[in-house]
């Protein structure tokens, strides 16, 4: 992908976001861009490729918002970033002209988002991509639920080091103190305000760097240490009402 | 490597092909390298370095064709990169002047390779490199055999995702529909013209991004789902003509 | 952080040097550094994060040598790279108008470390960072002990073939030929030129990349074949003393 960016633009500054995604993995792609996008310079062009439907009639798009252009397969790859975004316009990739002359059934990334996005660093217009579409397609992410007795939700996400990243955001616990997490029915730690608030080894909460509460080892794995998976419900309770 | 090469020249673009080569596996590196190599812009300087030899006698060498001018150790790593290449010359690192002061037995990459190709790129002329060398060292793939009931090949490789990579190219199938797969004497697979054209979980032949047949499973590993090996045979017939 | 760093400076010159830190493993990390640092060019800005204390109140330092610039936090990640430097100035992290608006407790990679770089690399004066700190936090590492019958030192870290790097450095064998290898109060290998001077599979000492001896399997993985830990002792013997 570098070496066709390269060939077209020997001006393009190119960066690795991460080469760590599980392999066919959407939602973690998705977690991984929309955690990241935003700290990147206005006009930055973000080309993303987790794309198991590669070859098949799934569409290939590109979506200018505000401060970006998102580039990748119409998976739901790029809506979890696209939330944060106004979008302004949604394109097929189907000009001939900027893709590459042969092209592969397993490899769109190098044949078509990689010399898409080269040609859209040079400044060609952005309609010449492709005919408009009207919608992309959306991750369906659960919404954690919030009651009298406090806020249910559920592990999204591991990062590279086991912490496990929920759908409850940051701004859903305004005073995190004094709040306490339960899984599997039992009490397992309190909301933090770093990892290393607790001993090396014991689990903490803490509202991560993507803004959403995740749960932590200090010091170690949560996803191994608690053998947590995806889907598994967190609930959040104060303080005075444990149980 | 980088920091070597940014002190003799700051100007460098560098981009890393892949450092997930398994430790001290020419074949994989060579396969890497000739998949990626001709996509990158004419005048590119690839440097490849998995060097189990170094600090031993074997050769140092960098060679230009009609487009590009690689560099590394002579020990077949560069060879299925040029079988595709026109070679034009072959030169033995030898001048102290554009190779580290202090040499180490374990890291030519930083002290040889890296320097050498960071003068290149600056300009000097090719010849200052070393004495000129008459051949190198090729690997030697087994071929795959075309019979009447059909093609013999094996794997020879597995990508990142799992996908065994054949010796069978895309060429030798030029209709590629109705073709059948069989390993150890049973009936695989057919050949499909991407991933997805199977349900999840099943296995697929696909020409892929090389220009090779590989056998792969939708969003899974075929490497560890079918416990396949370098080396295993792979034999490729029409459906007429089961078994 | 590369995002942040090039909306500050569009210009700056990133290199990753590993992302294969184990999580939380400062003296690895501190390994890493040191090995690596001196061949970036003068003037590099050093940004290392290996931060298992984010958000608490360790502090977050930046450091000028005469030929560097350091940038971390102050848990002796930086310490060992800069045993090899002058050190001319240590200031602390403090100038707000310097960080991230929102600074995580999790993330101070992207919040501290690289915004200061990044306009550290545009020429702001190094004084404008915060005030000046005396010291920096040391890693104490055990030192080889040299006596009549030998050198007894101990492993200290693995690089990414699984080579053990020892705390012997190779200062200490002016003469390596000739010297002999014991582990566990066996004979393991005897001291080598390079990997490659024993049959594959075979264990060899050498003086490596780093400048310290290493205990290395040609071809192979000593932590693995021979089931090394950090800390383990390595003794180094003439050959006319095997024991």
């Amino acid at each position: 992908m570098k070496g066709v960016i390269l060939g077209i633009n020997p001006r393009a500054r190119i960066v690795d976001l991460t080469h760590e995604i599980p392999a066919g993995d959407i939602e973690s792609g998705a977690f991984a861009l929309a955690a990241a996008c935003g700290f990147f310079p206005k006009g930055t062009i973000h080309v993303a490729v987790v794309d198991p439907g590669v070859g098949s009639p799934r569409r290939a798009i590109a979506m200018r918002t505000e401060r970006f252009t998102f580039i990748g397969p119409d998976n739901g790859l790029l809506s979890l970033a696209l939330a944060r975004e106004t979008v302004k316009t949604i394109r097929l990739l189907e000009n001939p002209g900027l893709l590459a002359k042969a092209i592969s059934n397993t490899f769109h990334g190098r044949d078509v988002y990689a010399p898409v996005a080269a040609h859209l660093s040079q400044g060609i217009r952005f309609r010449t991509v492709g005919s408009r579409a009207g919608s992309y397609v959306q991750l369906k992410l659960p919404e954690p639920v919030a009651g009298e007795s406090g806020i249910d939700g559920e592990i999204m996400h591991f990062d590279q080091f086991g912490n496990a990243i929920t759908n409850i955001s940051g701004e859903l616990l305004p005073d995190a103190r004094g709040l306490h997490v339960y899984m599997r029915g039992e009490h397992l730690c309190r909301v933090e305000p770093f990892y290393a608030a607790v001993p090396s080894g014991s689990p903490a909460a803490v509202v991560g760097s993507t803004g959403f509460l995740e749960i932590a080892i200090n010091k170690g794995s949560a996803e191994q240490a608690l053998g947590l998976q995806t889907g598994n419900p967190v609930t959040i309770r104060p303080s005075e009402n444990p149980c």
